[in-house]
């Protein structure tokens, strides 16, 4: 607006600090031939969550919350200032058929990958449902994935009592061969939140499985080091879902299935950013933010952080 | 994004129904050369508000409202869709500096006006003050101006008490002789929400005062017809600047001077539709919303209507 | 508990006063043999919503409701404590299949009017889009029907943008031929909420519409009596269908679509008590409200008095 | 605080504006041989109440809204800065013996009458609850009384099931026989609020019953001026008991027991001020707002209002 | 309801996985001839608070809770859905007398008692003044009693400034010779929270009282154990009483005497845990909570974890 | 009030227990002639924010806390009722002009110390604005001046971009000479809040920080005590300014720029307790609350336990 000597677009934030570099200065929308290293993706999709959710609202506000905070690391004291983010919009949802959204899902996730834009991908929830046609999606492109899970929850309900909810993504990942039980690692399961039938079912297909005694007495830190080495050396691909209610309730107050006696922000923080160290670590989800619930958009706020996390590796 | 079969832009509404038009379809973002019926242009400034207030919050928030609301009047049978509102964004306000604010907004909406891309122009404010160098613009472009100002108060407190905030922009006005006391019609002003001494003020000045009283006995939409008429002999251009604290607080609970006694949402949207009809009025500022403290965006929700009943006139 | 001094059981109002009743007190949950004046039916569906919506969690909010208010009318000096209630409870909604919940509300229905327990029945929504199977259910068992719709929309959208949401029932209904247009009366239909391509749908099928301008000048009460009469002649059944959204923001701030310039409470209740006066005027739905929006359940307890206006008839 | 250039008391307002008077000014606090016009006293008292209630809050709440409220009315032309108002504090209340508090309160109403210092008397509850100690102490000392109670309900229930709660003072008063039932006028009442049986009991005891349909019909400024005028030849002295809940729930939210379809802000204020003209009507109780379930003090501020129209006649 | 293919009761929850057991599901309401291993008390008492105070809604809260809570634990491997607990309901509370409610309080823990029924006791408050009658009941069944009191207040006011208020159930209890000073230990006692006097009572007695710092040393785990094993040896009963106030206010929010330096929600549940395994451990309160004040039920949610630490023991 | 038998003045507290004593009631006006060991004086001021912020309220909300907090340690079993608190007030703030605002600020503190009543003095913000004319004038009474700076940023912003904001504190001193850079020492500072070119002149000037990751390896209480140890050798006074973005937003919700990843309430209060020991501390200052988007006070209540930790030592 060459003409005009003060206007700003609508919704541009209203005062810039010229020696400060916000992270939304750092990310483009797609265009063709574009390149970046990180391909961010909204999946504005919580109609297959059990209980009510808005989940769906969750990718718009992470995004917004990413406009308050810096490329700057002083602990690493670098500046990740150069590091292009293509961001390619959200899928759109149908309003009613989950299925046909799961398939616009996966679709879409396919066809970002094949635009070649990007190395790593971001993924905004959304209820746990987008982690079925994501993961799926990236196995079917990159081969043998392995998934480290961070949840309260197993997921492995079955399909038969309400069909494919937010409760089920892994059991369809199972199910449907795209993942191998030897694969999956859940991190941060809580007891009194899950079932004895679902934590056989997790015994059964080889699931590794850390509750929250295990996080107390071996660290989140070397817990998840040790599983992405492991992971490393028998799949291709590795894929990150974060489910943030493996976070404390005081932590994370706008998660549908709040509880206490979760993660600290600080353990999620710390182990993302160990997993996202690894070459093979490629793609991270983020799901169960219902920001209509939150406090002062909190929730969505660490999700952004352990999104820099995962972007930012030292 | 037409390699992609599903993306949507982030923030994109995530559902298009083919037979419906949102107003926000109908809005366009300044580029030289673009013509248009409605100039839109937020001034996101509140920092001369006497009282803590988030005013400047206001423009994106009324924005935001029009995604919801269609182009098509049934009462009229007439559908407003084409008609092109040009969004010029926001005046960038400085941080601290109050005066080198009203100066931006001063010098913005002369450059606007210059662009002479539009007919009728809309001010999403802010508080109160921006009134001042807005009218201010106009008056010097277009000639005697004559406001109608609906608000519970005066506005013309001394100026040496607390300098140019939201409660003296029509002392501002008229001590620089910019609006001449006779061509300012207030209405809708309450008791013990004034005093003495100011409404002497606007005797001494001419001023046409409608109180509540007068608005409940002559009612609203009369008493605007006649003062339009009375206005248009008199000038070359006719100003609105409706305060929403005119309103209840039952139907405008976010305004920073909430109070009872108040004139009710249709008695607002009647009387600006009254007003809007006369071909001297072409323009119109919107004040005094703090969308931080409104219950679900009841406030700007209406202001956006009355934003409808200025632009689409039958 | 005859053993224990004092105990009640969990969730019992804490204190009853001898000589006072409440509307609660006069509920019966359903049981073989049972007979009733009224039917009540819960249908917490409202994964059809077109935007995130809790409507699903209003029938027992609206329930709650009634444990506050008393049975006398001190207006005609009627009690109506002997008007029985049978509560048939809730449909159970599939957890993400629309059109399986749209299918057991209806056959829900069906099954409730076979049980020949009841005279009249109250269907409490959720969403509009229960609307399409509750009357189809009623049309099906006693022959022609009429349905009075109370809303701020047409609700016949097209069914190819989205299927069957909140913005199609009445369309489902008379492409269905389930209602004839002629039979459907719109009242409260508002202003730049619509679509002119809708409208002329209603036109063009011989729906009877009234907008808020009408309901201003003729008067809601008159409009609606008029109506009633008219249809009691060629139908065999009147249905009444609330959707709550008609009702101004001030009065009403828990509907998803809230909004300037819709009915009064008092012209709500007013308008449903008339119509309740016919003898034709068998069943009411109340739908569209989302308690977790809401300011202290206002919406759904004036929903609770649209009961009563419908229940209690002098 | 002269040797400071700038320091003001802590909680003084930070603006002063030299020619605008807040009725905050205007209040003295007690000491021995002050006179003023208005005397006010704070009954923080809501441990009566059946439901749960922090009523007890109000009376600082509403004090706090006397800070943005002026002493001018521009419809009458007149300034009341002069007319001072004493504040003698607030009841001390047993923290839990409600007969202990009751008796507080009848002990120091009696007090302050027996100073001698104002004239007309204003006590901001608490609960209903209050006005019986209240009522009791100006029967005692000004003889027989006659009492207008706006309210939606009765509250003549029955001791036995709870004591003298909230729902009694009026029983309370006819029993002991401060109040004649012939003197007693209630206003607002409204249906399914309210038990036959306690109907019964009012038209047993010659108390005369407006509900809404007969505030609707005859108008609530008439209905008030004719009852005052009645009552002020059968009496020594008037007494006003405002129960907030007699407004609709649009317009004051913050009661305890909102509801719809009842007054509204404007009919309150009017029929206040009508009655207020009156030289016998001496006293005014205001009770029932809960401030922490009100939204932005509206119901506290609406009951400020209510205060100066009490106050300030013309 | 046999007849009906889809209707399940008002208030049920919509889904239902066939494989998971809520807690919920495992309560029975109380009828002649009933065993369980847990009895479940209400006591929705909370008038007696200094401050004001809605505890009453929190038992009705918290079961609520456990309607989201599995019975499954997968550190220990066991799942608890055989263990019975029945639930006898709630106290009725009288309206306004406080002594009264102590006796129907205490009288009814005692017909409990007596129905032998139950091992183990969960008493859900209210205020912490409901200790007072309930350790009362259970002293005089039982023996000598033990309690373990987490709290950050010591609880011994005087009894002369307010009566028997939540401030001072201690001193009843030691006063009337129903726990002796030695047998009282109190856990996470704050600093500037409580003082010099009622310290020095505290020592006085006998009473056993580690500080915040102390825990910060020792460790809550550890401290707990070595002060059940010591009472252990000295009473025949233990008694735990949580006063959820020991808990920093980010992790339970909704105490009426919220604060910042308590226990993490990890420290409480681990030492409750700790003190439930030992066989003299028979009954257990929680108090303090809340509802109107909590964010999200955050409190109560963490108080139903509590009961499940004490119920279901390895 | 000794003619009444149970007055007290409006917003006393209601009980009184004659054994417990809370800060509030150590705490006197400013008179001539009093002398007290703590000065409190309030900065009302939030004007020069960069996002909007009501944290001018501050001041008044962390005082009403005192109310709920008592003299008392257990911990070290001492009671400070006897040191005595003067309250100055708070310093009027311009309604628009900041420069004037801050020179008042610095000047009322300066006119403070003159007073030479107090031996330490506690200014409570505002934002971090004030810290610029508070320090210049201690620095200016007092000699060499030595700053601790709890904050997640490093507040050098430059000058042009937005002029005196809250941004720019420290770059004000250090460009004035005020504070000399080896003197000024921040802690907490965090990961991505902060620019690669700020870090940069933190350098260039000498300052000392630590990030994060210093705080959770060598601990923030060893930290402080070192760097006062340092300090004290170098300057003539040490001033602590507690910006509360220091603390994680899980324990301090209320601050405009929260965030995830900060110190604990126990950290924060544990490391100004062990500062506040040295006899050379004798200023703090506490910033960057705003009370109108805080939860319950949280963070007003945690300020005024930073207060206690500062006043209260051992
Ligand atoms: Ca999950
Ligand atoms: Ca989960
Ligand atoms: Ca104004
Ligand atoms: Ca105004
Ligand atoms: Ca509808
Ligand atoms: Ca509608
Ligand atoms: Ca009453
Ligand atoms: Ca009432
Ligand atoms: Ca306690
Ligand atoms: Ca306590
Ligand atoms: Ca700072
Ligand atoms: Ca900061």
């Amino acid at each position: 607006m060459d003409k005009f000597s003060y206007l700003l677009p609508a919704n541009a934030a209203g005062f810039k600090d010229r020696y400060v570099t916000k992270v939304t200065e750092c990310i483009s929308h797609y265009s063709t031939g574009i390149r970046g290293e990180i391909g961010l993706i909204g999946l504005p999709f919580s109609k297959s969550s059990i209980s009510h959710s808005q989940a769906g609202e969750a990718p718009n506000t992470i995004r917004d919350c990413l406009s308050n905070i810096t490329t700057y690391s002083g602990e690493w004291k670098m500046d990740f200032k150069d590091k292009m983010i293509v961001d390619f919009g959200n899928v759109a949802i149908h309003p009613i058929n989950t299925e046909e959204s799961l398939s616009r899902i996966y679709t879409s996730i396919k066809e970002i990958i094949d635009s070649k834009s990007c190395e790593r991908y971001i993924m905004l929830g959304g209820d746990h449902g987008v982690s079925f046609p994501s993961i799926r999606a990236f196995q079917e492109k990159f081969g043998t994935i392995g998934v480290l899970q961070w949840d309260a929850h197993h997921d492995v309900r079955n399909l038969k009592d309400g069909g494919r909810t937010n409760g089920t993504p892994f059991r369809s990942l199972l199910e449907g061969r795209f993942v191998n039980g030897e694969h999956l690692v859940q991190i941060g399961i809580r007891d009194f939140s899950n079932s004895q039938e679902y934590h056989g079912y997790t015994k059964e297909k080889g699931i590794t499985v850390y509750n929250m005694a295990d996080v107390e007495q071996e660290g989140i830190v070397p817990l998840v080091k040790q599983e992405v080495e492991r992971l490393s050396k028998e799949v291709d691909f590795i894929y990150l879902s974060v489910d943030m209610d493996v976070v404390d309730q005081a932590f994370a107050p706008g998660c549908p299935a709040i509880g206490p006696g979760g993660v600290t922000s600080r353990e999620l923080l710390g182990s993302v950013a160990e997993a996202a160290k690894h070459k093979k670590v490629k793609a991270l989800d983020i799901v169960e933010i219902d920001p209509s619930r939150d406090f002062r958009d909190m929730t969505s706020r660490l999700a952004a952080h352990v999104m820099l996390r995962f972007m930012y590796i030292k």
